[in-house]
C-alpha cells in the first residue's frame, strides 16, 4: 500500500552564505520530522493526524518561522496562525492571531473537530483552545534571538520593513489514499499587528481534496491573490495537467512574489519552487527519502 | 459598450410569509442600489470604483446583514467583515473583525489600494483605518431591533444557536471589460467572537479575475470549505464551462451548506442560488433590470 508525505520550513532567498551551523540545524530537524512522518504512515496513521502531528513538530523547532521561533510583528509581538484540511472528509479549521497557544495547528484541528465554524480569530479562537485544554504559553515562548535581531535589522532599514515569511507545512496521502495538508506560520518580521496571509486561509496556503493535498510557503499576499494551492488542485482536476506540472506553471506566472509550495497526489510527494531555495523534505513508501534547501538540490526540481 | 452588474443582500431560507413591508423595504434597497449601478457603469466608471460604491449602499441600509443591520455575535456585539478584488489588476482588500468602522468595504479598498498587505484583522485593521481617515462609528451604530430580536431568539433556543447568516455583495464588468467583486458581511447570528466567514476570503466568498467576478453569500463554512468562488473561475477557466453553469455545478454538490451567487462575465449578469431565496438584482447595458426574491422569479434560474 502507498504512501507518500512532504514537509517545508519555509521558502525564500536563503542565502548560499547560511552558516554551517545553521544549515545542519534545519537539515536535522527536516530530517528528524520526515523520519517520524515515515514511521507514522508505514505503521497506517491517517493523513490527518500525521500532518498534524509533524506540523507541530515543526513548530517546536526554533529553526523554523513558527510556533517557538516565530518572527515578529513591528510592535515586537508574535501574531501566529495556522490552517489544516482533511481532504477525503472535505474539512477543514483554521486560526489567526494566536499569541498564546504552543502549538496553533492542533488548535486548527480542534477548529475542526470540535467547533461549528471553520476558522477562528485572536481572543474568541484562544478562549476556545483555553476551554477544551490545548495548550497555552506566554507569548514571549515563542522569542528568539534570531528572530528579534532580524526583525531589529527590519526597523532600521524603512526598506526591509516588511520581511518576506515563511512558514512550516506537511502534505501526505496516506495508505488508503486520504490527503491532508497543514501549514503554520509566525508571518512576516515586521507585519502590522492585525495582518493574515495565507497560511490560514484554506484555498491560498492550504488546501487538500480527495486527489491531492497542497501547503504553500512564501510571499504570502501574492499567494493569496492567485489563490495558489487550489488553483494547483483546479488545473489539475478541470484541466487535466499532472499536479507537479500544474504547480510549475501557477507559480511561473506570479510575478509579484515568490516561495514554494509540497504536494502529495497519487504519483507520489513533489516540491516546486520558485525562490531561491525551501527547507525540505520528501519521502515516500517505495524508499524515497531527501531533504534539500537549495532549489537545484534535487532531481525533479 | 457592454456593461453588466450584479447586487444580493443575502440568500437562504427567505420564508414567504415575509411581511409586505420588509419584501418592499428590501425590493427598493435592492432597486435603489442597483440603478445607482447602472447610472456609475453607463457613465463609464471603473467595475472597482463600482462595487465598492454599491456594497457601501448595502452596508448603510438597515434590511440587510452587513454594516448598519448587521447580526450580533452570541456576546451581543457586531463583528463586521468584507473583501473587494479588482480582477483586472489582480489586486485585493480585506478586512474582518471590525468593530468601529461605518463601511468595512471602503476599509477592505483601503487595503488594497494603500497596505503591503492584502488582509487586516480587528485591532491593526481598525487602526490603519483610523490613521488614514476612514469614517468611524461605535460598535452600537450598527445596532437594529430585528437583529437584536434574532440574537434574542437564537439564545433562547440552543438548536438555533447558530444560524445561517447572510451576506452583501456586488460584482461588475465595466465598459473597457474589467471585472470586480466586493463582499461584506456581519456573518451569523450568535457566530462566536472571533469566527471569521467566506466573505472577506479571497477565494471563498469574493473572487475575480480577467474574464469574470463572483460574491458568494450563505453558509459561510460550506463555501469554505469548496473555495467556491475561485473553483467556479476555474472550472470556467480551465473546463471551459459557461460560468452560470458553473456556478449551477458547484453549488448543486454542496450538501452541507445553502446560499447563492452572483457573477459577472462577457455573457452577463447571472445569479445561481441553491436556497429558498436571494435578495438580488442584476442589470445589463442592454437594458436587463430585474431585482427579485425567492429561487423562481427570474427566467435564468
Amino acid at each position: 500500500m502507498n504512501w507518500s508525505v512532504a514537509i517545508h520550513g519555509g521558502a525564500g532567498a536563503i542565502p548560499e552564505t547560511l552558516s554551517a551551523e545553521r544549515r545542519e540545524a534545519c537539515l536535522a530537524a527536516l530530517d528528524g520530522t520526515l523520519r517520524s512522518g515515515v514511521q507514522q504512515l508505514s505503521a497506517g496513521a491517517s493523513a490527518i493526524d500525521v500532518v498534524e502531528d509533524l506540523v507541530a513538530m515543526l513548530e517546536d523547532e526554533p529553526s523554523f518561522n513558527a510556533g517557538h521561533g516565530a518572527v515578529y510583528t513591528r510592535e515586537g509581538t508574535h501574531e501566529l496562525e495556522a490552517a489544516i484540511m482533511d481532504g477525503d472528509a472535505g474539512s477543514c479549521g483554521a486560526v489567526t492571531q494566536i499569541m498564546t497557544i504552543r502549538n496553533p495547528i492542533r488548535l486548527a484541528r480542534q477548529v475542526m473537530d470540535r467547533s461549528p465554524h471553520v476558522m477562528l480569530c485572536g481572543e474568541g479562537a484562544e478562549s476556545f483552545g483555553a476551554d477544551i485544554g490545548v495548550e497555552q504559553v506566554d507569548n514571549t515562548y515563542f522569542d528568539t534571538q534570531l528572530r528579534r535581531a532580524e526583525l531589529d535589522r527590519a526597523l532600521s532599514d524603512p526598506t526591509l520593513a516588511v520581511q518576506e515569511g515563511s512558514t512550516v507545512g506537511a502534505v501526505a496521502m496516506d495508505m488508503q489514499g486520504r490527503c491532508a495538508s497543514a501549514t503554520s506560520t509566525g508571518g512576516m518580521t515586521g507585519k502590522w499587528c492585525g495582518r493574515i496571509g495565507d497560511s490560514p486561509l484554506i484555498g491560498s496556503g492550504t488546501y487538500a481534496d480527495t486527489s491531492c493535498a497542497i501547503s504553500c510557503t512564501g510571499h504570502g499576499e501574492a499567494f493569496i491573490r492567485h489563490v495558489v494551492a487550489h488553483e494547483i488542485s483546479a488545473m489539475h482536476r478541470h484541466g487535466g495537467v499532472p499536479i507537479d506540472e500544474a504547480a510549475h506553471a501557477v507559480l511561473g506566472k506570479m510575478e509579484d512574489g515568490a516561495g514554494g509550495v509540497i504536494l502529495v497526489d497519487a504519483s507520489g510527494a513533489h516540491a516546486v519552487i520558485n525562490a531561491k531555495g525551501m527547507y525540505r523534505g520528501l519521502a515516500e513508501s517505495g524508499g524515497r527519502f531527501e531533504t534539500a534547501i537549495w532549489n537545484d538540490q534535487m532531481a525533479e526540481l
